[in-house]
């Protein structure tokens, strides 16, 4: 809630009555800074508006993030390269909870954009800007027709294109050029062939995968340790 | 649902009529193989039973995983050590997604044990075991009552406590004695004080916090990123 307040989607706050805490009290104080109203209003019409009445007495509407375009985020990314990881590519999340992390991983390591597909994929919605806990205001995000053809321009405009795939080189051992962009699969799927072919590098997270049984993490958990074995 | 297969916690599989798809042949020839019952049923049954209709065409109903002995861990873990993480002892995680990925990462990178506290806590529930990809079954679970008290019992008996802590040392440069643990706090709180007393090393991911506006990771993020850095 503090973050989407700091980072500017939040178009109204609700707060049910009788409702304290330090944590409240902070989100009021910057509700005023930043000159958002707030409405008190019963604990049950929260729990309406709310799902499941997870609300902690505090809700807000969040205003639809505008996307971005595709192709500033590409020519900034190219401009001036950066130590890390420029961007970010998704073939295909589907759940929000983990595009929210992806996104929120994605603003702490310093990448600049996300991109997107239309299709077959979760969009920028309430429950994502929840999950990347504010973080979906800080960072551009760009949706897009095609993914391979938009992955086959970037490279031709200079940016190296590094594919997570489980089968890829340990990423610990990864030594990557810059300018450079993540890509990855959707849940339980991968990275589609078409996707894979256009990846200058597969890198992967080494596990125990024989020993233990479980052969993949969940990708917004690989997609963190990527960007943070990637960033300098 | 493999993952789920393979471990054992499967009771019973229900599979709506007219579905296909190499992920079903999959799962209905594991089933076979584990002599787990497989029943058709229509769709809508499953839509009923399954929240948000989010299914696939498959459901299994789960059989409630036990809790293992939180002393059998320690002792496990000190009579031989791990070049990894040996436990990860969660003070209080809440949200049954961020368990499930943090059990499925500890199965992947090796750890033999999760401690989690009886109360304010999410627990070993089908939401968890979804969220674990099936890892739960892979992995000895315990409850305790006071966390505070069997970290100090553990580190008596010569676990070394890492907390994370995002104010820690950068993990990157980190070097930890084993055998040892990981400690992790609840989502958005962080360590409680006589928690993150008992630790001997807090250990933090470094990121763009003050350029970026965002200061945190997810918390299953965040475990990820620790055990793979501490994971030889």
């Amino acid at each position: 809630m503090k973050e989407a307040l700091r980072s500017g989607p939040v178009a109204k706050i609700l707060v049910a009555r009788g409702v304290q805490g330090d944590n409240v009290d902070d989100i009021l104080s910057l509700a005023k800074e930043k000159k958002v109203q707030f409405i008190w209003v019963d604990r049950k019409k929260l729990d309406l508006l709310t799902s499941r009445g997870n609300h902690q007495g505090v809700a807000a509407y969040i205003a639809p993030l505008g996307y971005v375009d595709y192709r500033d985020l590409i020519t900034k990314a190219v401009a001036a390269p950066l130590p890390g990881i420029s961007l970010i590519f998704l073939d295909g999340i589907q759940d929000p909870h983990n595009l929210g992390s992806i996104i929120r991983s994605a603003v702490y390591f310093g990448v600049q954009g996300v991109v997107i597909p239309k299709w077959r994929s979760a969009s920028l919605t309430g429950a994502v800007m929840r999950s990347s806990a504010g973080a979906a205001g800080y960072i551009g995000i760009a949706q897009v027709s095609n993914l391979a053809t938009i992955l086959e321009s970037a490279k031709d405009k200079g940016l190296w294109l590094i594919g997570a795939d489980m089968e890829g080189n340990d990423v610990k051992k990864a030594d990557i050029p810059k300018p450079c962009a993540l890509v990855l699969g959707a849940e339980g799927m991968g990275l589609h062939r078409l996707v894979r072919e256009k990846c200058d590098y597969l890198v992967g997270v080494k596990g125990f995968a024989k020993q233990s049984g479980v052969d993949s993490l969940n990708v917004g958990v690989a997609t963190g340790i990527l960007l943070h074995q990637l960033t300098n």
